[in-house]
């Protein structure tokens, strides 16, 4: 993977021009993307900028956000070719930061289930995950050393997983979505891909102009809760010992690690997620679900069929339900810092057909709160596992130290 | 003003068909829009739909709200002849309802205060406010029975107030927001204008197809908290005369009324309230902001080159300050049903240079809480003032049935 701190490293030295950062990018896209296909679309003339913390990094851009320069395809023969007026703020906000948006990354229809034709660059049997699955793939291939992705279900967290790259999905708002395809308003994120926490957090401050996300010096060692969530089901076998490896090396450098139990409530939240979302898809997509039914991908477009009489008495209660598991979660960062958990059941599924399940993501998009993908395993046919960090909402900073600490006990 | 409620009536008792009702509206934009200029654009031709609950209504949607049909043009050269390809959600909802939407109504550039040139129906001197201008004036005007408008200050419960009409501004995210231009995600409201309380709650249910919306058989006679910010300021004469003229009316109807003082950190809240809104804007608005700042319309260019520093902390602390406030404010609702207050501080400005203030209005948006102006006084000058009724959040039909009390009280 290509490192977002090394390479600011060498440009701020004068060791590498900007360009030159960019036209790593441009090879890499050239040698590896025709069999990988993370990408929809790219420039293969990109410029860099020469001010900005992100000068000469290249960005690679999840087709649901809008870009005034790339059409805008959601992943669907319905926007094929369109062109937004505006970029969306995310991208304006890499932009005015020195970022290079080098081209727009392939989603599943409307960052649904459908999948797309990427390959996981790890073994390429495999899917990468979804919906983010471009900005995955094109990361852990080490094709760019920055990517935006979007969350709704587990959109984020569990492709990062599949294809061995570190992601943030900040606490919700944090970035915003406007110019974003809106699948679900309550839930949608935007996050980041790239290559280590470091480089998250460098890419997540230049972003939002918060200084105080950057890497803090090493901060005391986390206290950090783990939580299996009982109520999603058992992990695989690959998932369970990327857990295991996680809390060890945490032990090991120093953590105080412990079991914790979610409040009863986020089984509950856990368990409405779907009405919620669906709900809110169905407004949120109701001109095309409407008017363009016949071309709306299938398992999409079966979702929404199915979750059709959802009432707004349900909804009404989901939310109710999700505003009531929020506050008893955050009561659990009184005794830690923050929770270890699964980013993925296992490995990445074989074949195409599935972009994987959401069962260990959920509840934290819906919740809110800043999750980090950091990879812990290697499983068998290569394919990386990840595990996922999360702090309180509106504790990005945090999350990202101690992200930052399990990251670097893990190469230990 | 066209009322909803009698054109539903005559229609479900077959006097009247549903295009014959179409037409009326047709007509009236042709009688009266030459002069008032709330509409950019309408179709003469404007079908009705033979089903759903709002069959031959005719509705005006504000012109940064997604129309497939139309083009939507914000307001602004940026947007000339823009055309979106999917309908915002609450045009789709209002499609599935069987609106007509029969046209798109003026709005101040990206919902902001660069006045239009539309004017006010009462008095062709005056502006009608903003920034929803041109639904508040087709709506007062009589042309249209229901018009979608924003709120992200006071922009639809001023102009609301200045033109004569009843408008409810719902609780945040009651009506969603996608489609809609962004000028601040937390704040951006959908509203309804028409001509009576009962009209909003019939649109409004048949919209978000919750029947608990619908005018209830008479509750218990409301208890009613007046407040009056005056934090805010004095109101002018005009506008204290129309809240008196309220107060007096429900108590004559048997409403319990008394005096109340908001909580103090609400006063705080109104301070940060442009703080929050215009961090939103600059993300919301980077794009035109950047790339097309010549072409941006100078009152809301010279806002956002004021607030170019507001830091990522103010922002925290702003949003602290809201959520406390928001908190505080709840507890008032253990002792009033609703609250009572000012929807402007007077009649609409003289000419069109001001669309007016919004001193009255951007706690409660920031709030999120529920709003309906209803019309209480006629000033001199046949200018019309409003007053506005405030639920607490979530409680929509609370509010509704609170105005319809209050309206047929100051009928009397």
């Amino acid at each position: 993977m290509i490192s977002l701190t090394e390479l600011q490293r060498r440009i701020d030295s004068g060791e590498l021009s900007p360009q030159a950062a960019i036209d790593r990018s441009l090879e890499a896209i050239a040698a590896k993307d025709k069999t990988i296909g993370a990408f929809v679309c790219h420039d293969s003339k990109a410029r860099a900028a020469n001010n900005g913390p992100l000068r000469g990094i290249a960005v690679g851009i999840k087709d649901i956000i809008d870009t005034a320069d790339f059409p805008t395809e959601m992943g669907s023969v319905i926007y094929r070719g369109w062109r937004p007026r505006a970029d969306a703020s995310v991208v304006m906000a890499l932009k005015a930061a020195g970022a290079t948006i080098i081209g727009k990354t392939t989603t599943t229809a409307f960052a649904a289930r459908d999948p797309t034709a990427t390959l996981n660059p790890h073994n390429h049997a495999h899917t990468p995950g979804g919906s983010s699955s471009g900005s995955a793939a094109a990361v852990g291939a080490g094709m760019i050393p920055l990517a935006l992705g979007t969350q709704t279900g587990g959109s984020v967290i569990r492709p990062a997983s599949f294809c061995g790259a570190t992601a943030i999905k900040p606490s919700y708002r944090v970035l915003p979505t406007v110019g974003v395809k809106c699948y679900s308003w309550t839930l949608d994120t935007v996050g980041l891909f790239a290559a280590g926490v470091e480089d998250l957090a460098r890419g997540l401050s230049a972003m939002t102009g918060r200084p105080e996300l950057l890497p803090q010096p090493a901060d005391a060692r986390p206290r950090i809760g783990v939580v299996t969530l009982d109520f999603a089901g058992a992990p695989e076998a690959a998932g369970g010992e990327a857990l295991r490896i996680a809390v060890a090396a945490a032990e090991r450098a120093g953590a105080s690690v412990h079991s914790l139990r979610v409040p009863e409530i986020t089984a509950e939240a856990w368990r409405i997620q779907p009405v919620l979302q669906e709900f809110e898809a169905h407004q949120a997509l109701a001109w095309e679900y409407t008017t363009q039914y016949d071309a709306m991908a299938p398992k999409l477009r079966g979702r929404l069929d199915e979750s059709k009489g959802t009432t707004s008495a349900a909804y009404d209660d989901a939310m109710k339900i999700a505003n009531k598991a929020r506050q008893a979660l955050a009561a659990m960062y009184d005794e830690v810092d923050v929770l270890l958990t699964f980013s993925a059941p296992g490995i990445a599924p074989k074949g195409l057909a599935s972009t994987g399940d959401t069962r260990f993501n959920r509840l934290w998009t819906l919740m809110g709160v800043p999750c980090v993908n950091i990879p812990a395993y290697i499983a068998e046919g290569g394919l990386p596992v990840g595990v996922q960090v999360i702090a309180r909402f509106g504790d990005d900073a945090r999350v990202l130290a101690a992200a930052l600490f399990l990251e670097t006990a893990l190469k230990r």
